[in-house]
């Protein structure tokens, strides 16, 4: 079945908004075997919107519309869909005393105007909207699936998880299940070089890899009929990709590095701090936005200037002096150091050369030390990283969360690595 | 004018990138003139395509197209382009040698392929890519604008920026000129209720409220015939919002909240330390993102642990036995504690209770304290915040950076807050 994604809104077409609904939507219809054609945006002019519509139901056999739900004058994708499927609105009871419970629980005077979202096109399926007052809905008409969903990714995603999604895979004669294995450490282009006859010479399932910064993502997705075990088909494929991955492969759950690092530290019982100079609090940031992190996170220093590495870590002046705030010596005092003031079982330690400014040609931008300190001692690292000072940061921040893996994990760490 | 940008690729209806090129697009083509009326997507098809550019052509004045123009063969929005256009590609040998040049200075090898890209429509205006091999292009047909534009953002903006966007504004009988005015702590709807009647009184120019996380951006656009000041019309209307939003207004110059902070302290030669509880080193994450820096900041300790408050930040342990480690008290030895530690002008610190667990009836979740200490003395403020983990956190540093500009500039410190 083929799709058009029609997004209503005078926002999208003044730059203020991203369709990223669009890009949801996209990525999910695939997997209940709906193929995405167009997409298209209109602003909130009846006219254009029915052209829009009445094209979108022309050349594609789904149409799903986002946006223009609202209480407002401003609001017309159900009028104009209604009136094109030639369909009266009716109220609806049950959507009506949704969203005055709706305004009861947010503690807010409903307005008049918002009774407007309880009028649905007759003989429809209305979709709740458990985030927000505006219900969807889908009319199925002449052989086309049209649904309507509303604007805010808050109440767009879950009413397409919840009843648009099981809606067509019910309809669908076959499934689509993937696995996402993640992958540090190697490059995309690498990456898609050492499974290059895997890729080409698949067809069910089929692998995909997709680029993050740093890191890279491998989709393998099976096509079997509704009911069936895809497992037999993704199994011998994934197996294969463990091979050629080795122990760069990190995530067979789409997980990110921080959150498998932290379910390794947590899994062992043991707990970090973390010193961090050119990242300035990137990495503690990423670990506490963990909920629950507070059983492995006991804390850290952000030691930017010289004196704060040496009050807060113990980093001995003589190094600073002859091996410089920017070298594998530094890194490893302050691992070290910082293990040992908040009493730890690891400390981990960044020091570096984010730029723009501050490179010399021995020390350019982009050069990183890494220390990672245990009861067995401090293992340090050299990165030689591109890119701006965000991307640097970035990147030197998944290097840790890796380097804490493989610590954890018994796997052998890498002391240089060059982009 | 009327415009539809018209994206191509297949990624885009797969949804694994987002089309942020058209909102940018969007964005940008009123201040020439150029109404955006479409937005539409198609994958890499060459029949679908050319419906795709036919219908544009149709119903508006300008298409620009983003993507299709690298050097495989998918790429076919040249290709197909040009034949509707009934116009020959020739070889543009300026863009092969430029092209020839970049991957010289990657120190790639040019591959065959790469030759593709210097093959331009004839009777073109050809546009630069300072950025990545291909070049964009402006074909004028029958009254007609098409512009041709890369996919990659970092290629297409600056493409637009430098050559598209000049051509269009020559071509334009008059300019708008905008101005960005960025308020913090009064929420949007609190705001637009202040300038109501501003809002609704003017067409030129015209104003605009947009709201971010706990920020409030209004927009002030003059249109005035080319070569005039916009000046006239901006000055009275920015004046009026000046004397409605007081203090709370904190740049002109649509600059964030934590830039302006540290633009304030470098100004003023002062120096800071951060003491993170629940924001985990967001704060001086943030900061340390911005480039020299380190002029200004010294370093922090993220201490999630008591033992972390009291080994880095001297917090007594009577107090946080007392009063909790989410208290004011706890808040004002940590920012004297880092501020003394660090020798630093000011201490800024922040605890609280980010959720989702964690919440008690006396401190729920939300329930935030930040505090400043300086030479004269150290403040406390309460904050009682809604949302989930991310958004209090993030509210929170907001507050930090607000209470360090009031702080420099001498205004007063509300030392409550509640959403």
């Amino acid at each position: 079945m083929k799709a058009e994604i029609l997004a209503v809104g005078t926002e999208l077409l003044m730059g203020q908004i991203v369709n990223t609904n669009a890009q949801y939507l996209s990525s999910k219809l695939p997997d209940v075997g709906i193929s995405v054609y167009y997409h298209s945006v209109v602003g909130d002019n009846p006219e254009r919107l029915r052209e829009s519509l009445e094209l979108a139901l022309k050349r594609c056999d789904v149409v799903i519309t986002t946006g223009g739900l609202g209480p407002t004058q401003d609001d017309l994708t159900k009028e104009t869909i209604s009136e094109v499927c030639g369909r009266r609105l009716v109220l609806h009871q049950e959507s009506l005393d949704a969203i005055k419970a709706f305004f009861k629980k947010i503690g807010r005077e409903m307005t008049h105007n918002n009774e407007k979202q309880a009028y649905m096109p007759e003989n429809c399926t209305i979709l709740k909207n458990n985030n927000g007052t505006a219900p969807g809905c889908i009319i199925e008409q002449g052989g086309k699936v049209i649904v309507m969903l509303p604007g805010p990714p808050s109440e767009m995603k879950p009413m397409f998880d919840d009843s648009v999604f099981p809606y067509f895979r019910e309809r669908s004669s076959y499934a689509i299940e993937s696995k996402f294995l993640r992958v540090f450490g190697i490059g995309e282009s690498a990456m898609e070089t050492k499974i290059l006859d895997l890729i080409e010479g698949q067809t069910n399932p089929t692998i995909a890899t997709y680029a993050k910064e740093g890191e890279v993502t491998i989709r393998v997705s099976a096509r079997v009929e509704q009911g069936k075990d895809a497992e037999k088909l993704l199994g011998p494929v994934i197996e294969e990709i463990r091979k050629r991955t080795g122990d760069s492969l990190y995530s067979e759950e789409d997980r990110t590095l921080d959150q498998v690092a932290a379910e390794l530290l947590s899994g062992h019982k043991l707990t970090l701090a973390t010193a961090e100079s050119c990242t300035g609090g990137l990495i503690s940031q990423m670990l506490t936005n963990i909920p629950g992190i507070s059983s492995v996170f006991m804390g850290g220093a952000v030691t930017y200037s010289n004196d704060a590495k040496e009050e807060y870590l113990g980093v001995r002046r003589d190094t600073l002096l002859q091996y410089g705030a920017v070298s594998r010596q530094t890194a490893a005092e302050m691992a070290a150091g910082v293990r040992s003031r908040l009493k730890t079982d690891i400390g981990v330690a960044v020091t570096g050369i984010a730029g723009p400014d501050g490179g010399t040609p021995d020390k350019p931008v982009g050069l990183v030390y890494i220390g990672l300190s245990s009861e067995k001692g401090t293992v340090t690292k050299e990165l030689r990283l591109l890119g701006n000072r965000k991307r640097i940061r970035t990147i030197t921040a998944l290097h840790v969360f890796d380097m804490i893996r493989r610590h954890v994990s018994g796997l052998e760490i890498d002391t240089g690595d060059k982009e």
